[in-house]
């Protein structure tokens, strides 16, 4: 039935979302919601959906202002040290408490101060009380019929008590659009079911309702429908009953079983199939009865990023608000960055804020790359009429973290290590104002990094052949004029990650010279290329007869999945990269693993509170040695001080 | 029982904060608290009680990256143009789509661009494949065992999703911290009660709990306590039943009533009573059975800042998160602000950013006034060992609005009147994204605001004597070299106000001349007051034989109010503040009420959304035309440019 092949266009964004926009408008789509009443104690975060004006004043009575004794102004005419004067209580004085109405013809308030209690049936004043002196009028904080909070307001604690105070006691607010989510694709599972090859999680659509319940939508989300166009339809039908807007995630782009466009517009209308925008190229903007119905690419980097520029816009009028735009920075790029001419790109950048300037580095680019999006701290959009831009140029970044929380940052840059994600973990606990960010290109990557000024401190462990020696001659050549304190972490195990059971039964290095063996390497500059050359070197054998040798993989784990899938019988990693996998793992070396830190940033609070943790916390140390492969005889000592 | 005489600590802020907080610490009070396991789909906002680390990898199982071919790359070797190669369909190559998993042995995809199909069983390729090309591997996004979130973090939905992906479905989060508030005083009633003269509308109890569920707390407001130290002993030990922390509002000062020292000082321990700050002072810091008892104000202002200064930071400090410092700018103080020594003072101020600067304009300082806190942009805090501020200092603010906002806001500082707000509802109802504010300092104040810069525009009714002319000749004088554009708002209907049936039967300004009739006035600068003394001039009546000439109050309402209480029997007003408190009018001018706009910000975009809704919005003029007394002729039109 939807067998005819799908062309995607590539419409430029503005003119993808005005071309909407007008088809939602001539619809007679997406305008405020109509409200309704709510008691003002559930109105917290609430969008005000016409004015709230006083129906009563406040204070509604006068009201005595002081402790002391209400008076007529008149009575007290007069009065004065010399000639004081006497009120009988209560015909002339009645004791009042701050708060109290005034008493009828009552019009002004002596403090008990300026008292003098001459008996129980009379006071002595020193001086003639003023006209209302010590009285809060009527009307003096509200008047009544003035207006309290505008149409279109977010209510705030203190609009709820002004709105109380001013005789309400529920409010009219807008009703929160309801935005229905429709996980689609026959090999999505619900979360914590039992997985098997082929499964994808459904996580989705739990991130996209959780991001309409942050723009103040009510978020349904529906079960998961499989690539099935008659199903997809009934469903879509069903959630237009109860939803104002639709989302379908995904099967929005032009495959085979890429059912949504057909069915949208079997039931409505497409107006646009394809943006060109990188992520997010294959998004689907219709309407369908009335509501909008969208369709959101599969790749969660794309989800979440189409959800942002398509979904966002349509809740926030439909709550009668302004889509607030998100915060910016001007950050200097640490690399180049290319992109393709007639696509407008976003690129997810983290930002270090280094010796108080903002450093903007691109990470990963794969709309796959969820992790890339929970690290990142902010994106640059690429023009569509742009080839790229040029390393040290200044750019905007769209923030995704608050500059505060950037600023109490330490950037981390350099070769990986699970001890750092568990060192990261334990300043955020004790210290929750610090973060750690940790950047993985390796030991040289991250010295190349301090030497652009672009992190605070670097993981490393790189030996010198002719030393024998870790890291310190690297870094005397790398950073010459810069004073560095080498302070180690962990010493750690390298070993041969091999598949269960050893099959090939290999032992050390001499393995690799065998036909029989095929080996898996990492790039150059990372710290174990450099433990592998040493030892062949020293056993004389020849990287030409080494199968494989050639073949590099950027992470530890890279070659462990390299080992996994049999595309290599082993490669050289760390323990914990073996353990994930499920790999076994035979021992060659033990190796030191430092953190390089300028002297600029050594003396930093939020440093220093890493350095804490490394040096004085049980807890971290019990853990890392927990992990296994790990020893911290040297953990958090001066191993050097450098330039 | 509770009979001696009290007296209020005056202790510096941070010695109070200091006291509490080591008293706190040595009773192990207030850190972090235990996790709770919720579904990940519940968890948005949540804090993570212990760092989340992956279970699974993602992909968990290597995966076609690309649609086409699954293949084995050594199948494909030597395939050019020239030689290309045939593969058999299915057992060298098999149909594959993006996301399926590889099947076993396969270790590259061709994509099907690249790819002749030349019969069911056989594809023909050109070129050879590369090991693992356009495949994604097992944990390319997620490595098992890798950090995916780390302690005291705030979850966002992006987060979310990363833990789904990586096999959790539920996360340990910290539970929230309760905290139970107690409004305490026999005056008080609940929203929504049948009013009395001395009754108290309680509203401070949901503003708290408001708060208090911003911060991430769950609030629980308890009923209304009565002046009654055994019913509000119980409450408090009920209270502390379920309650990490008990707020008890108010009762909290040193008078006859105010019970809650003592209780807490009966039940548990006082460690602070009565803070040098303004407002706030007299705040109660508390320990009762292991569990901070705190003692908040009563007046409203007073309340929402000891709030925020002693409750805030101990509920983040449960959550295991730093408190969230305010943003602040940097703003020129408008004018001088005087402050005791020996008191912290904190005052609210509204900000206009007018040319590209910014200007901080202290409001009413009384801590009754809770509109002025509705309506403050920020905090200015004078510290205790000064004695005031100078105009024109750069002073530190911190803000309760975005600075966004604060940059949409049109700033109107002059005479008051109604149709104002009505114009500020109709903005925001429009346009979302801007702001009207109006400061009422009377006409003359607000072209004296315009004069200093401090505002977009002022609202004026200045009647010239001599000519008869309004507003005009003041601009001329007060901004001779400024371009002004004078705007018609309204002509606007000034009259008697009298008491309900009009007893002294007033009818013109001659009943002024009446023994028995007693006025009240307005201030000096006041549009109403130029009206009052230019009909006195006209009819020759003398100002010192009109009783209460010399009574001046500065608001159209103060002036309904003196005649309400019966301190006047008739003042000058527009119709609005007559129907405000139900008495009756007797109109005696109309008058024309414009809005003066300096040259450089008529054409700013906010300002011409405000003056399109004043020139095209009709239901903006027929709801102006509803609240009666209003004329329209004129409305929006171009009086006069000046200058």
């Amino acid at each position: 039935m939807y067998k005819q092949k799908k062309y995607l266009d590539n419409q430029p964004l503005a003119d993808a979302i005005n071309k909407y926009n007008d088809a939602l408008k001539a619809a007679h789509i997406g305008g405020p919601h109509a409200g309704e009443h709510i008691p003002v104690g559930d109105a917290l975060g609430r969008v005000t959906s016409e004015a709230v004006i006083a129906k009563i004043s406040s204070p509604f009575y006068h009201s005595a202002a002081m402790d002391g004794y209400a008076v007529k102004f008149i009575d007290t005419f007069g009065a004065s040290e010399t000639r004081p004067r006497h009120l009988d209580v209560p015909s002339q004085a009645v004791p009042i408490d701050t708060g109290d109405p005034m008493p009828e013809e009552y019009d002004a308030v002596i403090m008990i101060e300026d008292v003098e209690k001459t008996s129980d049936t009379e006071i002595e004043i020193l001086k003639p009380a003023t006209p209302w002196q010590h009285v809060r009028l009527v009307g003096e904080d509200i008047v009544a019929t003035e207006l309290i909070i505008s149409e279109n307001h977010v209510i705030r604690p203190v609009d709820m008590a002004a709105m109380i105070a001013s005789g309400h006691s529920a409010v009219m607010v807008r009703r929160r659009p309801v935005v229905s989510i429709i996980p689609t694709g026959t090999e999505l599972v619900e979360p914590g079911s039992e997985l098997k090859r082929g499964d994808i999680i459904d996580f989705n659509s739990t991130m996209l309702a959780a991001m309409a319940t942050e723009y103040g939508a009510h978020a349904v989300r529906r079960h998961i429908v499989k690539d099935d166009a008659d199903l997809l339809r009934q469903t879509i039908l069903d959630a237009l009953a109860d939803a104002d807007l639709v989302v379908i995630n995904a099967g929005s782009s032009a495959g085979r079983e890429d059912f949504t466009v057909d069915v949208i517009t079997e039931l409505g209308e497409v107006l646009v199939h394809g943006v060109s925008i990188k992520p997010g190229k294959p998004v689907i903007l219709g309407i369908v009865k009335g509501k909008p119905v969208i369709g959101i690419p599969g790749y969660p980097v794309s989800a979440a990023l189409t959800f942002t520029l398509f979904v966002k816009p349509l809740i926030y009028a439909l709550l009668g608000l302004q889509t607030p735009g998100p915060d910016t920075i001007t950050a200097k790029l640490s690399r180049q960055v290319a992109s393709s001419l007639g696509q407008e790109e976003f690129i997810r950048v983290k930002i270090g804020s280094v010796s108080g300037s903002l450093i903007a580095t691109p990470v990963t680019r794969g709309a796959g790359a969820l992790m890339s999006l929970v690290r990142a701290d902010g994106i640059i959009r690429v023009p569509a009429e742009s080839e790229g831009i040029a390393a040290g140029h200044a750019v905007t970044v769209e923030l995704m973290r608050s500059t505060r929380d950037i600023e109490n940052t330490l950037v981390c840059i350099g070769s990986h290590d699970n001890a750092l994600d568990v060192l990261g973990n334990y300043l955020k606990k004790k210290h929750p104002e610090y973060s750690l960010s940790s950047a993985h290109v390796g030991s040289m990557g991250g010295l190349l990094a301090l030497q652009r000024g672009e992190a605070h401190l670097a993981g490393t462990h790189l030996l010198d052949e002719e030393t024998g020696e870790y890291n310190v001659s690297y870094i005397k050549k790398l950073l010459p004029d810069t004073k560095v304190v080498l302070v180690n972490l962990v010493y750690r195990t390298q070993g041969f990650i091999v598949p269960k059971g050893n099959p090939k039964g290999i032992k050390a290095f001499e393995d690799l010279r065998r036909k029989d063996v095929v080996f898996v390497n990492r790039q150059a500059g990372a710290g174990t290329r450099l433990l592998t050359d040493l030892h062949l070197t020293k056993l004389r054998i020849d990287p030409a007869v080494v199968n494989g040798y050639y073949h590099e993989e950027f992470t530890h784990m890279a070659v462990a999945a390299a080992v996994l899938s049999g595309a290599a019988d082993t490669g050289l990693a760390v323990l914990s990269a073996a353990q994930a996998l499920d790999l076994d793992f035979v021992p060659v070396a033990q190796e030191r693993y430092d953190l390089a830190i300028p002297g600029e940033f050594y003396d930093l609070p939020m440093m220093q509170a890493l350095l804490g943790i490394i040096r004085g916390n049980n807890e971290f140390r019990e853990r890392i040695v927990s992990m296994g492969g790990y020893g911290i005889a040297d953990m958090g000592r001066v191993i050097a001080v450098l330039g």
